[in-house]
């Protein structure tokens, strides 16, 4: 026995180190490649030409057929956690029932022609004059709920799978219930997309289609509001301010100085945006698309965008960035419409505000939308329907339910009652029943909120 | 070492022993509690004594205290698995993640006082005076949304916590998502809840308090459409016929046979109902009430439901069977008011029309509401929420999704795309995209609905 263990033993070593000689042998084409496949640098002029040129260059790999394959499919499956287009086989087997029992195969998507570059659709140009022309048609759906308010539509949407985390369908719940709340009280419509229009724009850009489906199949819609799945309404008692945009078509929370001066990838966040619905935003549609298709293009936009802004980590385009690198390199065309917001949080970046909700409730009051009162909290990086996130799951999850109570505290308290604490789940009531139930006080003016749409307005 | 190991099975066998000679004895104890617990027969009179008499009987078992304290809680711990009351020490843990790191223990529910029967809150006599005064000072949050459209409030909800069943979320998530679209279509807004309002009426009797609540908070909510989160909307394009219930205050799927010769608890369902706001309706939440506390009174009322009530299974009561019993025993005073509507599915019975759907596809279009194309696919039995149905998880997630993606579609028609199966989360496009999309073809006319608001009128 002792003669085969020794034997047994040494067989063993020998497969380990085929093994890792086959890993090495890997490593060492797969950086062969990555080097050949260097962008070189020096070609570019002028940063509209930077653009236009970095486009093109995007267009001709994917004409011209991909001489990285390897590099792209294997990029491709680093990413999937990142992609939500669902491929033919995926499992979620994560309950004692095997999902897989009811998945349905469905082959691939089609291949995208490489004789075409991307495009969100037929390029439209009159969109003003049409959508003029059927509002005109159309009193009675104005595209302004009552003067100074607009008619809006709030885009959110999530994956038609299970999340792969167990407890994150929860907490898209609890999201999209948040969202129902608020804009019920502010007469807001909701769509909430489940669907992939265009397997290319998997992942944060899917919304670029579904953006553009909506403006052109809503006309009465005079501004959509994009926002995340992990985003919340704080504040349930903030009226956006319409008039101030007048003059613009597209607000984003943001910092002009870290968007022009810096290309700072955080300058602002597409987290949370209103686009009006208009010619201009059409054009910026197809501006903001190119680094989007998935594979090689947003793979090669990603290496371009992180070497452009600053401190962008590596990884492949994102909407985000590709709209701070739009905009800082084409500012003489977009910049005048563009409003980067900061006096009040339209996205609120969650790690700065989710430990100071008691303070906020010591010293504040709904209605104020910044600092003191976040309009929106934004859980950006928390992924709680995936499987990793930047951050710790028990923090986030812990900061999402209070957040979430903190929002709902406020509907709560409409009908008397609210959580008996920000983390707990349980209400307790804080005002009695009565037999006046018309009489009580609406602190916030939440009960019959003034936002509400009361009278359609026929001009607009 | 062979002495000890014979002295430690010894010890083993003996500490085995004990304990079921412990376990023999609690259930020895138990039977005797139970026998003692069971109520006498033949103390009834007429049906409106009847239900008088089982009301003073609860009242009173619950007013001198509890002989059967241990049964009831022993039956307590059977119905957890029912009961939506979140309790201190809930441990929902099937991630990798330990949830019970975030959960809070906010110590036990407040007793229930002995001395006081139950009561959804302060009788109120003068409802219909209080909302016409209030009516007609805030006439621009009139009643109806225009002539022959009264103003709507959907409400639906689920447990706060995370269900037990992993999947369970994210069909509540589809789920949700499906009346939104309903919801958006139809000019209706909806309330989701996710708190306990009254821990005594957990479970199915939650809607009880939610409902009062909603209405007294909301006057101008003409009708208030309660909708269990099980049931979706499957036919887009069909509009409650209003004009029908003009002179009702009460209506729900079912069949005046079934409920008032019969008394089949199943003659009618509580899935999902419209419950006009007026006095009328505030009394028959008290007279319906009187079943739900839990414990005892839960306990004791199911048994009298089950006796009285046709081919009803054994269970605590349940809202439907008392609301059948309530209806079957008080015709005369409620009847009259009440519809019992099967003309369309306001609920349908998902085990007759899901393997339907394509034969309805093939004849038949949206907008006909009942077998043809079903307004509602309740999914009555399925609990994806919980651990356990009465289905098999499998038959039901595979049609919960069929379903849902029948309903989808119609949505997605409107925007040129369809799944590629029922079965299927994909989608494919069926119009292609246009330089005129004012000028596509509205099949159903979902795309601008006419059951929208578009007026506000200010007469009731």
């Amino acid at each position: 026995m002792l003669g085969r263990c020794i034997g047994t033993q040494r067989v063993r070593q020998i497969k380990r180190s085929i093994r890792h000689g086959k890993i090495t042998l890997l490593c060492l084409f797969m950086t062969v490649v990555v080097l050949r496949g260097t962008i070189g640098a020096g070609k570019f002029g002028t940063p509209e030409q930077d653009f236009n040129d970095l486009r093109d260059h995007l267009y001709a790999a994917r004409k011209h057929g991909d001489p990285h394959r390897v590099l792209t499919e294997s990029n491709q499956s680093n990413n999937n956690k990142n992609d939500e287009a669902s491929n033919a086989n995926d499992a979620n087997s994560y309950a004692t029932f095997d999902i897989n029992k009811i998945l349905v195969d469905e082959g691939v998507d089609e291949k995208p022609d490489p004789n075409r570059p991307y495009s969100l659709g037929p390029k439209i140009s009159d969109w003003n004059q049409q959508r003029e022309k059927w509002l005109g048609a159309n009193p009675s759906l104005g595209n302004f709920i009552k003067p100074n308010k607009p008619r809006v539509l709030l885009v959110t949407g999530s994956s038609p799978k299970p999340c792969e985390n167990p407890v994150g369908d929860h907490y898209l719940l609890k999201s999209i219930k948040n969202k129902i709340d608020y804009c019920r009280l502010h007469g807001i419509e909701i769509f909430y997309n489940m669907a992939l229009l265009d397997a290319e724009m998997a992942g944060f850009w899917a919304k670029l289609p579904l953006i553009r489906k909506l403006l052109l199949s809503h006309p009465e819609v005079e501004f959509l509001w994009w926002m995340d799945s992990d985003a919340m309404f704080t504040d349930m008692a903030f009226e956006v301010p319409w008039e101030r945009y007048k003059d613009s078509n597209f607000v984003m929370h943001g910092w002009n100085e870290m968007v022009y001066d810096e290309k700072n990838w955080i300058g602002l966040n597409t987290g949370s945006f209103l686009l009006r619905n208009c010619q201009w935003s059409l054009d910026l549609l197809d501006t903001w698309s190119p680094m989007g298709p998935k594979g090689k293009i947003r793979d090669e936009a990603g290496k371009v965008l992180t070497r452009e802004l600053k401190n962008r980590p590596v990884f492949e385009a994102d909407d985000q960035s590709a709209m701070v690198y739009l905009l800082a390199t084409q500012r003489d065309k977009w910049g005048d419409k563009v409003y980067l917001e900061n006096a009040y949080y339209l996205h609120g970046y969650w790690g700065i505000l989710v430990d100071r909700y008691e303070e906020m409730i010591e010293n504040y009051h709904p209605g104020l939308g910044d600092h003191r009162w976040p309009l929106v909290t934004h859980f950006v990086g928390c992924k709680p329907c995936g499987k990793f996130g930047d951050y710790s799951v028990e923090r986030c999850l812990k900061q999402m339910d209070r957040a979430f109570n903190f929002g709902d505290n406020q509907i709560l308290q409409i009908y008397g009652f609210t959580h008996k604490s920000l983390s707990s789940r349980r209400v307790r009531r804080v005002r009695n029943e009565t037999t006046n139930p018309l009489e009580v006080k609406d602190e916030f003016g939440l009960l019959h909120p003034a936002f509400k749409a009361v009278k359609v307005s026929t001009t607009s």
